[in-house]
């Protein structure tokens, strides 16, 4: 039995927060202190109460001490692991984000890691998250740190920078969506059911929600040979690896993976991220030229008022679930993040992918760069997996978005507008805008935003 | 005197060869055997009578043997220097290249370098760069083979990747423009009357047509430094270095530099090439929105039309040259050919620009790529000289279309037309365009130019 | 049940095969045909009988068929593995190797790898390994090769440079002794049984036999830290991981890992090969200053007698086993192949080391060199994980090493023996060579064993 | 003419100042102030007075104004060059460096660069050079900053590592030799009188004292392929570029160049420094195998008696000058040390070898280490040219050397004497000590010149 401290910085207010404290209840050999801080002092106390709850229920095989701190410095010293999982901002700020570029034509499907939205949010969360790689450094600078914030590119590269000996990745399951299509694929093409997504070996290689898969295997397939017969029959009404692939109609977190299938007819390799991602790295002609494309390629865009509906049914559920009104039953959920802490505490090896700094681990992208790759988990050591190297036309979009996003940390880091201005120009989906288009909307949305921006930037030659 | 053998492939209908013959008749120290050969023999032999005129006139200091050959092989064997200077295709197809695209809204300037244009001519020209390179390899492989054609950097790669002891260079004088821009930034902040370009030293990096200089010199004045007081005269109306900033109205040639003084206020450094290129590489929105953007940033489209009746004019002076009908007298040119060859044959070291493979001299473009940069040319020697760095969000737009220009040319090598269409849909010109218009499009184009690429490619899926 | 063809080529005369033959007999899950090549054919069949008597036994879960080929690309055919295990030419060979440096002080303890001996045999293999390349390309392009002959480094390299799209590795467990140490280490410091190797997490990095630990895990203990108290009380009387440290004066195969404990204290880093292997990558001052000082350092020298004496014993054993004198009883052994080829295969992940091409895994060696380190093997796949970077003064021997190999090897694909002389001279163990001695001991090096040199190489200058 | 202030920090005792201020003396175009700081303030005063003698010379075209301060920061301040030209420590420190090592077989012909000797010369000057680093950052951050000091290349990195920003290369002529003796190559191939070093164009490349001429041209004539004609002729008896090849007797500062003529027949590439250098950065058996080995190759020991005298002559007619008694007549030297400083303010380009942070521009060495090859020096500028690769088993060498004077200024940097002693045993040098006799050595080496030391370093393990 380890006995560990993991602070979890933010969650307060996420779903999620529930499902990992639910895989928490159910990892056998692990136990100890949830070190709670989230600068919304009561949605950290009901996620202590929902662990509490979860503590209580039959299936919980480990028990968790859940404290909630009221310093972010309290809550990292002794700390073994930290998880960061914050919102910058609330969802006024996202709603700016997402939907003021739309009256320029840019209609974003998610709007939290590249395009407009990406770089207004990474202008609010990497200065909060150079103090996080500050505190960590003072409190405990020998913990392992898991981002699981977006953008969380420029997040990893903010850990990275300001505190280089950090043991650091991030942690993202778009890469298992896409192995789970494989899995529908090979269970098509092979006449078996679908197997687990973990039986799949891939390579995959890119940047997050960006990444490319080069090779996959399944019991000596070679899925990517296999795929051109599934696409051809799934091309025109999609398909969707959990469900109807018209699904995306109600809810808009869903795909029919049209956007995969058709990259995949054009580069050869298969892009392991959901659709709604995908499109956001690509010049806005292609998937998202206006308001109706998505619909044409099966996929919807995520409103911001979805997502605050959304959020406020989840809370309403954790309220009834902390009140004891509902009642909890773990059961495993698909994420891995506590077998990667496991694989860490020794418990045994485990390849998955992860972000870490490009060390030489993906060739033609910049060495410095934050790339995901697989990497191996194993006692006290992450280490990247050299990948094969990306087709030409695949590297030439990954190096630009990049090459993007380390111009926007840079202006970030400097405070420098006029770089970051540059960066957000260059996103592929702000390519139809003229200089003084994007210069308006850049304006707008750091006047939207100002509230989040004018501790960090000087914003007086733009409000 | 050194007595050298130059042959001269190509060249036939251009009145640059009628320049570079002026130039040689000048070259004091040198003399020697221009040898001809052009699939045009008509051509050639109306230079060889030009040639013969301009030995005659009594300005003429060295006296050159002007031969036709009838084959390639045979112009090459024994040659110390091969300039190539080629038309792939005739304006039929430049047509093509430059106006197709115009009906899916995208308007080149000069289109032969990048954009859909650039594409379509790399198609045609690469497959016989492959025979020069090949040739040049049987025939004369210690020749110094210069190249002149567009697209300058898919040439050089050819030449470099089938040869790859080849001692060549890409020759181009866009550099030279924005030094006159620069001597026009001296007389104008210091009150000096306009200094030399030589006198003026810069560090330029980047690709052809997309060089960038970040640091400029005369007589100890930082003139990058000075160059943000005359923008701020210049910019509304317009400057240009050899005349009225208004010519591009008549000549489209010319422009008004207001490009490149809008890149400089953004990105702090000064674009080395003449702005009808420069907004080439660009995502269309930015100075190529439609038809009309141009005027607003002062230049012009240059037609095809315009070419045309451009050439008459001068293949009709040419004839008259030939004829003797108008006498010659030749001047030296602002070309600096012969000074790299006589640098070359050691006549004393010279610094300027040229394209070779990177071999380290542009850090963050690719190993193996080609780029531009100064180099010093001396005996026998053509070196780079390591550059500064390129500021994030330039080196990201220089990155960008090295490497579409790295796709292309692979993909031409391959033979293989869905890389090249890849390569062809990730142009900035290009970035409107959906997927099915961008086929349309290059379908389009290669029927358009069917004749010139038939004996290269498997045309059968699109003809 | 997998079915699967491997050619076994070479291994006539080693004991390993056997080993092998056993491990194979109890590969559960797998069966098929072992096609047994040798150019010494008795040898070949002796094995195929030895084959027989394994499966004939109880133990024997998996049988095989062992047949004998003729020709080597009659043995390729159709293999889905091949393992290389060869000895070049005959132990003659290797006595001047080993022993004809003796006259000029310089002793070796293997003479295998690097060193004079290793140059020469270098010097044997790359142009057998260069028509193996070329054969596999015909015969078996798909199949994984496996390398397990010395000199790995330019055997490995051999093959990848001739055939630079197959799929190979080489295979060494000199690692395993040192991850066997480590484990005494834990033992000793943690009061535990000595736990299997594979408990133990390594970041082993470096070139074949001089590799090097940077980070060693068991169960949360940094084993690196532990180890100066270990190597205090063991420094001067030796540790053997497998017996006594004083037995490597009966079997010179053994040895005190004293060098080992010598270099962790002046480097902080773990030499991961035996201390014979790791005497010879070092200046011969160090270990190996005269005949006596392996004394000193607890290891002997391997004189080539002992390895004719061993074998003849091998063989008279393999003769009573191929005769059903001897009887068999398959067991296990600590060989790791049979495991990488179910990894392969789709039987599970592993992580063990393997030699293959840098292309980013070391930082600081050569890109194309071939390099150590820990790789993930899994179905079809065999990766390289990037390791921790090394310790400046440990790089710096790695990497004069590696680039001796690298210089070694185009010196004989070129076949010019001024180049390998110039890197036979650059070997840390002829630094006190003398131009003229070195330039004697080479000539008499290739004279002796020139019967296997004069098919490659022009001699006439030397014989 | 252009007005400057020169800061001459050190140069006190050294007869190069005086060569120096005859050169500035003849500098057209050049005047200001030259500011001298010395630790020995009466040597500067001395060369002060001595500065104002050549002004007073009838030959005298610049006069200087000079200034001695008793600060370094005061001479500093508004410099716009900062020349470095100091001896760490006395020639008592020298004496150790150089003669120390004897007792253990390590003959040192020059003993500041590598070797031992450079070992703890270096350890003696990085701290000093840190200092000045730091001093140049806060007062003339701007200045042009020339090293002339050894160990050059650490002096450099010392630079470099310290202030990234320093506008600063190092200067040495030793390159200047070798031109002059292809000079004499071309006389004597050519039939012509020895040309001017300046018409001989070289490609060098390596570190400093140890850099490789891999292309040497004249008039188009390619002087390494002259050069075997010369090397039989001159081989036996040796050359010297300046006199009598056995001039090395009487005076040990010169040579026979058979060393030189010995690596190019075995390496083809031209070794660019005195041959005293050359053999320092080689094992010791190669060419100081012992005291007597050197004659045999045409050199000899430059023992620090020699020195002493050498100095105390100098200093003497340093005296007679300063005071009136001898006459001074300045004549131009050899040095090209003004034209370069002309060639920074703007008089015109100059390329020539200097010393400068690794970007590219030698393919192998560490990016970041400190290597010579030809730079252009123009306004404000001083830029590397990238080189020709070097031949495997010469990169081979320069990398072992180039890493190790990493090591040693790394460790040094950490005050770490393990790290430093790590890189003093894998000088090539030191490759026939055994661990107990290079310690013994390098604790007697810093007990000798502990009074230099021990401000910096913690020495309580070794007094």
């Amino acid at each position: 039995m380890k006995h560990i401290k993991l602070a979890y910085i933010g969650g307060g207010s996420k779903a999620w927060a529930r499902v990992f404290m639910n895989d928490l209840a159910l990892a056998e050999g692990l136990s100890g202190e949830i070190a709670l801080y989230d600068i919304d002092l009561a949605a950290a106390e009901r996620n202590r109460r929902i662990g509490e709850r979860i503590n209580a229920a039959e299936e919980a095989v480990s028990k968790w001490d859940y404290v909630v701190y009221e310093s972010l410095e309290s809550a990292l010293i002794g700390a073994d692991f930290v998880a960061i999982s914050i919102l910058p901002g609330t969802f006024d700020e996202m709603e700016s984000d997402v939907h003021a570029p739309e009256k320029y034509g840019i209609y974003q499907s998610v709007g939290d890691t590249v395009g407009p939205g990406g770089v207004l949010r990474a202008m609010r969360t990497v200065p909060i998250y150079e103090e996080f790689a500050r505190a960590i450094r003072k409190c405990c600078p020998e913990a392992w740190v898991i981002n699981l914030t977006n953008p969380m590119t420029a997040c990893c590269k903010t850990l990275f920078d300001v505190f280089p000996a950090i043991k650091a990745f991030g942690c993202c399951h778009e890469v298992f969506h896409a192995e789970e299509f494989l899995a529908c694929v090979a269970a098509e093409e092979l006449g078996v059911p679908k197997p687990d997504r973990r039986a799949i070996t891939v390579d995959a290689s890119g940047i997050n929600h960006f990444t490319w898969i080069t090779e996959a295997n399944f019991e000596g397939h070679d899925l990517l040979k296999l795929l051109p017969k599934s696409i051809e029959k799934w091309y025109n009404e999609g398909h969707y690896e959990y469900g109807d692939p018209l699904d995306f109609r109600s809810d808009p977190f869903r795909y029919g993976n049209k956007v995969k299938m058709d990259l995949f007819r054009r580069y050869g390799v298969l892009a392991a991220a959901g659709d709604r991602h995908l499109a956001e790295f690509m010049k806005k002609s292609r998937y998202l030229r206006d308001k109706n494309a998505p619909e044409e390629w099966l996929f919807h865009l995520t409103s911001v008022d979805y997502r605050r509906a959304d959020r406020s049914r989840k809370i309403e559920e954790s309220e009834l679930i902390a009140s004891g009104a509902k009642p909890v039953k773990p059961e495993k959920s698909s994420e891995e993040l506590i077998e990667l802490m496991k694989a860490i505490l020794g418990f045994g090896k485990i390849v998955s992918n992860a972000n870490t700094v490009n060390r030489g681990q993906v060739e033609g992208l910049p060495i410095g760069s934050v790339v995901e790759v697989n990497h191996v988990f194993d006692k006290d050591s992450v280490k990247p997996i050299v990948t094969n190297p990306l087709p030409g036309p695949v590297l030439q979009m990954v190096a630009e978005n990049a090459m993007n996003i380390e111009n926007t940390y840079y202006g970030i880091k400097e405070r420098d507008l006029e770089k970051i201005f540059a960066a957000f120009m260059a996103q592929p989906l702000c390519c139809e805008l003229s200089w003084s288009e994007g210069e308006e909307l850049f304006r707008t949305m750091i006047r939207n935003t100002k509230q989040y921006l004018s501790p960090y930037y000087d914003l007086r030659g733009i409000l």
